[in-house]
């Protein structure tokens, strides 16, 4: 048997992954018959738990926290998944805090995990942050931070993130390709790195098409759904645009409902693209063209860094940095 | 200005929740500035922040842990939405858990919490539990528990619930009313309570309506997505159901690829309703009809009946069953 790993083990021996996490970290949770099945069985197909469990045994709190903007999110939703993957398998629990994007909460939940409540940290940090040095003034000795996706622009420590500018270069110029000549982006987080190299990739795709930017055409949204669905409302009406760029999943939903709202057809009248995990983009109507980022590969990378820093064999904090690719997925709110 | 609570404060205010609730619980999280409007505002406005504050303050934790079985789901994500408006005004945290429908991470978690992490729990129980004592067992003065939405079956304590049985009758009277005559049913969690009773609303509409009841048409689905999508395919093909009733949100989107597979028109070929909380399901192709609960007002409740028990003034737990009643949104997919 190639190639083994817990999820596999775990699907041949008709058990949870969780419950042979737990075997392999000799945890009383389980009944010591299914300790054994586990372990003999491991020991057959030559299957060795990862290599970290042994050194973070030293971990008090063996939990990470996930810390994210907010939850109704299908992007977030992925990325969870992939941490817990790796989580399971080194016999860690996973809390979720969710900051709304308030920086506030954001530090106040980052200190309130610092007093031993948890081993480390995985961030996605709030759209409002103005004031940086809140979190990063965490000791990253005492609590490893690793940042995915929204992160700090200049930033140089551990983080997994997308290739913001090239997919917003590549949304722009689909858009381009399919007639559109009046292109609105929908922006949100403008304070954000994310939200920048986004904006910057629609930018210089207007200009390489020689194509005028108005700053009439940038809209910058809220974190209120109405307040959304108003705006982009009389961005329609007002500025007419033909094509629309929408920098988060739920700014297209509102373009929806504004479309409807005002009995303009997609594409006819204007066609939509968005970056979005949305696992039914197919499903709606029309179906929508998407920027889809690898999500729950992002967290599983993510988490490894994480117990990379965990491993008491490793001195430093890793330094990597991990760029994936999106990818841009054609359907018929641009016209395919 | 009558009426007034946190969430109008801090619009008039033109700060977050947070922030104000921090200026009650006199947190050094805010500056003295920030404090002295906030607490001079609430005086001008007559506010008073909720009385369980200072009999809370004795907590330690100052956090409330919210354990679901999934978090790719809109039920859940408003219910959490709820409670943290509630935890909010009262300064706490909120961290969430999430089980995967699996019994032993769940009572993991529980035992995992119950070491001072945090006070109190509010759980929607996992599909799988088998034994329901494992959670029961938690003693509840120390740590209080609330259950909401799937709940155990005979449960006296703390709960939040919906009028599923209700709710299960009336959207198979829908379908019959739609012409259905041959109606498939989508169970998920047959173990358990919330699962039981919508399908025995299912069952007492088909005697009602001397529809016969068809053991072929009763299908018990996994959390397997793409599993899901071929049971329902086999379903269809083998069994030509002219409705579905799916008893969870992800079980209608499984109905949705599946008809698109076999080139099945709804609602043309077969009717489909969901218990769902989708915030789009006007914009699927076709609009979905729905079952929806009160998920946002639930989870609020839900955290109130936690404080009342964290609140030391309170001898007993509290033992109040608040049932909703679900609403049903009837749209194209029924042939709206």
């Amino acid at each position: 048997m190639s190639d083994i790993n817990i999820k596999k083990l775990a699907e041949q021996l008709q058990l949870s992954i969780s419950t042979v996490s737990r075997a392999f970290q000799d945890s009383h949770d389980i009944s010591p018959k299914t300790k054994e099945r586990v372990l003999e069985f491991a020991k057959k197909v030559n299957y060795q738990p990862n290599h970290y469990a042994s050194s973070l045994r030293e971990q008090k709190s063996k939990t990470i926290a996930v810390v994210i903007p907010e939850v109704a999110n299908n992007f977030f939703s992925l990325v969870i998944d992939g941490i817990e993957t790796i989580a399971q398998e080194n016999g860690f629990h996973v809390l979720i805090c969710i900051t709304r994007d308030d920086d506030d909460m954001e530090s106040s939940f980052v200190r309130h995990l610092q007093s031993g409540r948890v081993d480390g940290i995985l961030i996605s940090v709030s759209s409002k942050i103005n004031d940086f040095k809140k979190l990063l003034d965490v000791d990253s000795k005492k609590l490893p931070i690793i940042y995915f996706d929204r992160v700090f622009e200049n930033f140089d420590g551990p983080k997994v993130i997308t290739d913001d500018y090239e997919s917003g270069f590549k949304a722009t110029e689909h858009l381009i390709a399919s007639g559109c000549k009046r292109i609105a982006y929908l922006l949100i987080a403008k304070h954000l790195y994310i939200g920048q190299k986004r904006m910057l990739g629609y930018l210089d795709a207007l200009k390489k098409h020689r194509i005028k930017t108005e700053q009439n055409l940038i809209l910058n949204c809220s974190n209120d759904k109405e307040e959304n669905r108003l705006l982009i409302k009389r961005l329609l009406e007002e500025e007419k645009p033909d094509g629309i760029f929408a920098s988060v999943e739920r700014l297209a939903f509102a373009c929806y409902f504004a479309c409807n709202d005002l009995n303009l057809s997609i594409p006819g009248d204007v066609k939509i693209i968005s970056f979005s995990n949305l696992e039914i983009a197919s499903l709606l109507n029309p179906s929508l063209t998407t920027i889809t980022q690898p999500a729950f590969e992002m967290g599983r990378q993510a988490a490894i860094l994480l117990f990379k820093a965990l491993d008491k064999r490793n001195k430093n904090m890793p330094d990597e940095a991990i760029t994936f690719s999106s990818v841009l997925v054609k359907r018929a709110s641009t016209g395919y």
